[in-house]
């Protein structure tokens, strides 16, 4: 009856990290969390929530315009699922017409043929695909400093999913999809006293550091908790500031991380979601690492090693993918900074690296990318 | 890359067929599906969903009384997750008080450590836990001819959480918990142009086949479809006078099945589940084996081998609990067959029987049951 049998099985990295990965931070502890996934076996697990902060005009570019970002993460889920979207025609783009990082995350799975799950933090457009609900509710505007509520019975509901998706897979990888999420993200941590004033990444061109940091003042302002509260309990923070995807990625990450390691898919959102597991169960913090892309570890705008630096010792993974030699403009102009992250994007490829024992390398996945967005953004469906 | 590795572990059975397992049926195919999983590792799938034609009076035992039995299922997986309910206190019991026999599979799960994963696939009241949502809607009377909205929705959603739950599982066991299942089994078989008429189970002392037939034969004249069409479409017998944890457990079977051996773990409904997943994709009866109780083999009431010939030559496989010496007569009176089956307790008891590689019998088995009953059925909560 050992359920942990399977950790013998892939083969040993031997201290050679692959190019295709950066070492951004805790350097030895993200070398060693490589060498335990190393050739083992991931399972993906996307959370998505919505947030009316989304629709802050000049926040969000996860949708072509604000009231479609509502469909975002839904349309995220099922380009993961199927491979193509089936709420939405297309792919969900920037307002410029930058398809979803969720391009990049589906050949990731697709070529490690992890399976993938769906969790609901709370959205107002469901996924045409199964997912895990978690009696969650969509977010409000965090101006509102009421913005999600109950955030523990989501937490709940996602700690007991964790524990079994983490039962029978070698490791888990959970990413997010949830427009605004870096607004909220900067607004929780704010309420918990961290220094992250024009800290968080944007998906736009031009980071809108100070509409975010003025709707994060007003929420904190309006809550019905103080400062010395928010400051105190995650939950009561998130539920002033908050989003729904956070409960449901902390809960299921602090499930998962009781029996296997966990790789926190995504760039600035996941120091959010790194306070409020701090907060629940510290412990858990020695068996995740973050795991994120080149674009955001370069993104001049933002700094995540300092936001993750505060909040734990943490390792941060980044997959040096590189679009520059992309056949396709809509690719290319990542590399200007653009999107940069998101669903599980950079921590997916990551996986998809280990799980390939260093075969695949940045090369072979924008072929793959490349062939995606031939397929999906070249001809109207 | 290989996704099957895993099967090479575990150990072998040398055709020994432990006693506490019955080869009801097909006996050779079923020591082979045994052999197949011997030692492995599997994970447990409950699928729920409510139909009022469980309040027709005298159809159902699976609550105290009928406007109870829309908590059953909800409160059957809250016991699977947490080892006790949370949206009633208690147990789920019927009239007289017998528990459900989820306390039978809690004890299986509780002793192979199985993960577990709950699929609504249209319920009433929702668990106090996570679950699968398929986009299933709450089940009618039968008598309507109109008894479940979009079965094929539902199916579909339920395949696609199948092939992803059985990426990283040995293999699966599919239970069910819906008050009323017998009747809308009954109906389907009918419906399909199966020989059923008072061969299907019941959880009351004495089966009341006049009523469900009656109820069965009502609701096939009031549908919208022809006796042809829905002998000819297996969603459309649904439609008319299934319910709706018929799609979700075909769906996930047909899913899982492509990849793994599953266990169909329940007693008669299965047969109509087995119809439809026939229906669909009849490769998949293949990979499953259904699996029950003595209780079910014994029913003098019903005939589960002969519904299952006649859809397929699927092997049946039954655990030979005993309840006879048990410290409780809220367990001793399973002997008389009360109850029988349900949420999968007979598949799963095989499947902790397998897993243990035969180390577990049904003397163990009882002892946990036991303990379980003593818990929670001797003092209030």
């Amino acid at each position: 009856m050992d359920y942990t049998s399977n950790s013998n099985r892939g083969s040993i990295m031997k201290g050679r990290v692959p190019e295709s990965i950066i070492l951004a931070s805790e350097e030895r502890r993200g070398a060693e969390f490589l060498e335990r996934i190393w050739g083992k076996r991931p399972t993906f697990v996307c959370t998505i929530g919505n947030t009316e902060t989304a629709k802050i005009p000049g926040i969000s570019a996860a949708g072509a315009n604000p009231a479609i970002t509502d469909y975002t993460p839904a349309a995220d889920v099922e380009l993961l699922f199927y491979g193509k979207c089936k709420c939405i025609p297309g792919v969900p783009v920037t307002p410029d017409g930058i398809p979803t990082p969720g391009l990049i995350t589906m050949s990731a799975i697709g070529l490690s043929k992890m399976p993938v799950f769906a969790l609901n933090g709370g959205v107002r457009v469901r996924p045409i695909a199964p997912y895990f609900e978690l009696d969650g509710s969509p977010g409000e505007d965090i101006r509102t400093g009421n913005a999600v509520k109950d955030p523990r019975k989501v937490f709940e509901n996602a700690v007991v999913a964790g524990e079994n998706l983490a039962a029978h897979t070698d490791y888990l990888v959970v990413g997010e999809s949830i427009a605004g999420g870096t607004t909220t993200a900067l607004a929780v941590l704010l309420a918990q006293g961290y220094d992250a004033e024009n800290k968080v990444s944007s998906s736009l061109p031009v980071n809108p550091h100070p509409i975010k940091v003025q709707a994060a003042r007003e929420g904190m302002s309006k809550s019905r908790f103080s400062a010395a509260e928010m400051r105190k309990d995650a939950f009561k923070a998130v539920a002033a500031v908050g989003d729904p995807m956070m409960p449901a990625a902390a809960g299921v990450i602090v499930g998962a991380a009781r029996r296997v390691p966990v790789i926190m898919a995504g760039g600035t959102q996941m120091a959010a979601v790194l306070s409020l597991i701090r907060s629940q169960e510290p412990k858990a913090l020695d068996n995740v690492a973050l795991g994120t892309t080149r674009w955001i570890l370069n993104d001049k705008s933002a700094d995540l090693i300092h936001l993750v630096k505060q909040v734990g010792s943490v390792p941060v993974l980044g997959a040096n993918l590189d679009f520059s030699k992309s056949r396709f403009d809509g690719l290319r102009i990542y590399e200007t900074g653009i999107v940069k992250e998101g669903v599980g994007c950079g921590g997916s490829t990551i996986a998809a690296i280990c799980h390939s024992e260093g075969r695949l390398d940045a090369n072979l996945m924008l072929e793959e990318i490349d062939k995606a967005y031939e397929r999906l953004m070249t001809h109207k469906h």
